[in-house]
């Protein structure tokens, strides 16, 4: 278990993220499920944001990965939704949808209570760029809100790393 | 100029919004521009909101509001980016994408300087259902956090007068 880090951090994190692939030339697109939409917020709340972050999707429900990602729906099947697979998926099909040289992606359990038989707290998030994909797993503590920020949170560190 | 409200009414409003939906057995998409997530973010903060929210989309720049949604590139430039035109085709266009009963769009100017000639604080707010589609046009006071928390707030408001 994880503690999450203080929301205040976020801003602050976001901003680093963007100044690094302003510099690289790279543009960011977001492929959210457990966040929810979080981390495109947090990211394009920077100002001057739009010249980086060109999209984002919150494919919340299961149908959705496929509707809006194009995610095979056997395959998320197979992997479980919730899974390391899901995530680098995700990641990679944004890209492809949007030309973003950067896709990153969550999916994950915010809780309150487990779903599918994973219990709350789980995240998987993955980072795709033209170098490839990094990927990152966490059981975070806390309520939903908590969890949630702690996702955005450990999402900007991988962004940071692989940016 | 509106003030803007608090930020902690948001989550009241949309755990509001969705008890809302939730009885008309209607689901929730959204279509972001100037919020760039906020909205997904506080509709998706509600537990259980995964039963009415199906999916977001954040067409942050121009080219994605096309590319992601569909909307003509000609017709955007003609009405502009920032008009009730605009936020109405978003918001009819994410319901087709996803297949939500509810399209709720944002377009604006978040901040902090002026863009293509539209202050900073403009924001246009649209609501597809079954019945129709609700607008809204705004131009809110204060830096580019109390902008967006404004339109969200705005968003919420409009979303529960429509459902």
């Amino acid at each position: 278990m994880s503690l999450p880090p203080p929301a205040a951090d976020l801003a602050a994190q976001a901003a680093a993220v963007l100044q690094a692939a302003r510099r690289r030339g790279w543009h960011i697109a977001t492929a959210e499920s457990v966040t929810g939409g979080l981390l495109c917020a947090c990211l394009t709340d920077v100002p001057g944001s739009s010249s980086v972050v060109s999209a984002g999707v919150v494919a919340y429900t299961d149908s959705m990965k496929s509707t809006l990602l194009g995610l095979d729906a056997d395959a998320i099947a197979e992997h479980g939704v919730y899974s390391e697979w899901t995530a680098a998926a995700m990641a990679a099909a944004v890209r492809l949808l949007t030309g973003a040289e950067v896709g990153v992606a969550t999916t994950g359990v915010a809780g309150p209570g487990p779903d599918q038989g994973v219990p709350p707290g789980t995240v998987h998030i993955a980072v795709a760029t033209p170098d490839g994909c990094a990927t990152a797993a966490e059981v975070f503590a806390g309520d939903r809100e908590m969890v949630r920020q702690a996702a955005v949170t450990c999402a900007l560190q991988l962004l940071m790393r692989a940016i």
